[in-house]
């Protein structure tokens, strides 16, 4: 029997590691339908809490919710050049809207569309259609909403909520007179972004521009955050696109200024998804499975009672009960402790690995002899899974508030020390050659890092690192610049970029 | 110019009536791509408000959420028979999973996917599937899990929330180990959606069985909640179905019995939709437009700043201000008021009839005279739109929570009144005739009503409803068992049933 929960490690094998946490925490598996998953119950309230932190960020700096049609016509994907060139190798398209019965009982759609549909990868087209019809005046403007939906790119390889068919997000889409009030929303939800995974997600991000090649179809600039999985490869979990006038002249976005002259609109899109879920598994899950930060885990404390009679199993029930009660008037960020008693019939080492593989922060065993001492056995997720410390109850209550938040600072730091540790600056072409090539010797995903060079935005640079599987991330912008030249063509640049192997 | 805000009114015309309140209100709007609408930020607003209230008893009555694909493979629906007639008409099929630009710089579908796919109609096929492979042992069960999703019914003839080709909407799927249980849970999902429409809604329903020619296709029963609006009409606002083992036979959802033996599972399915929206548009709007139960107006209170110099303006604002800060520290049902200052600069009049038409169910107008006198001019959206009534400002804030209370149950005696006095009991065939012949003469939409019955489940009723454009809405359960003789057959029912035409 191997001594993790979960097997293989990260170490043996990394991406099979990570099937195998989203499979012990029952989050998500594939389902039938080719490329589309299944959000189980555990994985869905782990996207509920993301949904409520983010709506309120939404809502507090001015936008709204609406709702958007699922379809797109083909003509309106046509209008944005770069756009439809991005999207179009994954679009379902819906071509008839009805079925038969063919004579060996199989369906057999009929109904042919005139226009056939496109399954929306993206909303910019649909909602900029309607924005063309809702803004006339500069009065109108700003528009500021977000939708909450499902959206489809095919895909070929899919693999559970990192790349998917179909996923869930959220996409906001805002117009303005201006183009610094459009390039201001821009960076205010990449900001947003940035606050709810350090602060939410525990997860260290680094904000930047993308490089031209890695824009969004159609924008002016990308702007994404930047996090590094356990295998040192990066992840985009968010973008920020400043559109510039691009839709809003494909789409006749205008608007009548103060003095009456027409003006085309300057519009923004944003989103994170369902992604954000793989991301968290893999910046704090261990050998023994899932870590859920406290901000967004669906359960904070399990409640574990003990008992071998009816006797004992009553006394330990009514003690775990008046704690559940004590805990839930207590608070941890804007909301009341989430906790749950866990009274199944099931052997208890089975159930406290349960909860251990689904990643619960706090797991708390109330037991007949703790219950004489009117003490508790509390375990944390981020130490060894079989350490446990008695503790009064009564300080348990008044403390569960900051060991939550112990939990919580605590797995940032932890994230960001081993991000720097696998951080490097360079400064030759052949130190990323062999920084990336050393990389690929010792094991796909064991080793590898995020690399701050000075490369220009040039096509040679891609053919150096296209090879490597190395993709330029994002330009970071925190701190001071630092000119320097292009280490592959020597052109002379602002900023270091920060280069990595990604998802 | 009319003296009401919403032409035409009720009364002249009400199919155009709804248009112009969804309208007026800023609710929603058709969409370019056919029968699909946009939910605008004030309508999905409400929308947001019926979900946080369902969410919340459907986790009480211990339902977790869960996410399925969008997509069903042929196949699949294949496989209940019943099933597959009741939705083929009205399915959206994707057949293609990629775009190419042809020469003429229009995109065509390529890439033909070798089973097509259809869009949920509903999940009971693609979610039963999932279940087969959860549920062994009768420990797994029950399995109570709702999904809030999109669906797809083709639609030709499009009416915003009523009849729409996408909408938005939650279904319950449950599996259960015994026939009771399942039944239990089917008439405990249908009390939860009568209490949420009766109490959240203040939208009174009658509760009961289809006949089977009403029932969802598949199920064994199907129960519904019925409303009536103010044409008298019948609109189905939610439904709850016992599947029996229909599904679980056609998929082979089977569990393991505590003696080792396999058994077919039963099942149940459940849902409302943002139809619910249009139920509560036309129970309680008049002819000045939208007007919203308190516990789902996404603004319960709107303030509203009058004021001439900016010395006034100043004044007046910080009032609004503190007023505002008082209100939101009150609770109405479980939550916070929602208050609302709406300081734009433009008339006051524009401003006000805004609010009118969007249905605020308060409007507290803050001059410098009631300043002076700490006072408030509170309308009602339930009064007529110029009665105002000053009242001390403390007063005020201490009382709103029970003012809203009032014009909350207020709708609802209103609505049951209204439904009471539309509603006859028949005996004859010939009354039934004269009844629902005589609304038809005095014109569409301002006559008519519920007529309670005693009719057989038989088709030679229908052939006498048919012509009338009246169905068996549903078998009341509530009260006692009134046995009768069918009016039309002869044949011996239990309980009169209540018909109607409806949406």
């Amino acid at each position: 029997m191997p001594d993790t929960a979960i097997s293989p490690t990260r170490a043996q094998d990394y991406p099979e590691w990570y099937q195998q946490v989203v499979r012990a925490a029952d989050l998500a598996e594939q389902s039938p339908v080719r490329g589309c998953m299944v959000i189980k119950p555990h994985g869905y309230a782990i996207w509920e809490r993301m949904q409520t932190i983010l709506d309120r960020m939404f809502k507090a700096t001015g936008h709204q919710n609406a709702y958007f049609p699922l379809f797109i016509p083909l003509s309106y994907l046509e209008k944005e050049a770069q756009h439809v060139e991005g999207f179009a190798k994954e679009c379902a398209v819906v071509t008839h809207h009805r079925l038969e019965l063919g004579p060996d009982g199989r369906l057999i759609p009929t109904g042919k569309l005139e226009e056939p549909l496109v399954v929306r990868p993206t909303s910019e087209t649909i909602i900029g259609a309607m924005y063309a019809k809702w803004i006339q005046s500069w009065r109108d403007l700003p528009v500021l909403i977000n939708q909450w939906a499902n959206v489809v790119r095919w895909e070929m390889r899919p693999r559970v909520f990192l790349r998917t068919a179909e996923f869930l997000w959220q996409e906001g889409h805002t117009a303005h007179a201006t183009r610094e009030e459009a390039v201001e929303e821009t960076l205010r939800m990449l900001d947003v972004y940035a606050t709810f995974a350090e602060r939410d997600l525990a997860m260290p991000v680094i904000r930047g521009p993308k490089t031209a090649g890695e824009r969004f179809p159609g924008a002016v600039d990308t702007y994404s955050i930047e996090a590094m999985m356990q295998d040192g490869k990066a992840l985009q979990a968010g973008t920020s696109h400043f559109l510039g006038q691009n839709f809003a002249k494909a789409q006749e976005i205008k608007f009548a200024g103060p003095t009456g002259q027409e003006e085309y609109c300057w519009t923004t899109s944003w989103g994170v998804s369902t992604r954000l879920i793989g991301a968290v598994i893999m910046t704090h899950s261990d050998d023994d499975g899932l870590v859920l930060p406290p901000r967004i885990a669906p359960t904070q404390i399990v409640l574990l009672p003990i008992h071998r009679t009816d006797e004992e199993r009553e006394a330990v029930l009514a003690c775990c009960k008046s704690l559940a009660a004590d805990l839930a008037a207590a608070r941890f960020g804007e909301e009341p402790l989430r906790v749950r008693i866990d009274s199944r019939d099931i052997r208890g080492g089975d159930k406290v690995w349960q909860h251990v593989k689904q990643g619960v922060p706090l797991r708390v065993e109330i037991g007949p002899r703790d219950l004489a001492a009117g003490a508790v056995s509390v375990s944390r997720r981020d130490r060894g899974p079989r350490e446990r410390a008695s503790m009064p109850l009564t300080q348990f209550v008044a403390e569960a508030p900051s060991l939550l938040e112990e939990l919580q600072s605590g797995m940032f730091e932890r994230a960001k020390a081993f991000r720097e540790q696998r951080s490097v600056r360079l400064s030759t072409r052949a130190e990323v050659l062999d920084f990336f090539a050393e990389t690929a010797e010792k094991g796909a995903g064991t080793r590898g890092g995020f690399a701050f060079v000075h490369v220009a935005d040039d096509p040679a640079v891609l053919a150096v690192l296209d090879p490597l599987k190395v993709t330029v991330r994002c330009i970071p912008m925190d701190g001071e610049d630092e000119p320097g030249s292009c280490i592959i063509t020597g052109q002379p640049v602002r900023r270091r970029s920060v280069l990595a192997r990604s998802y």
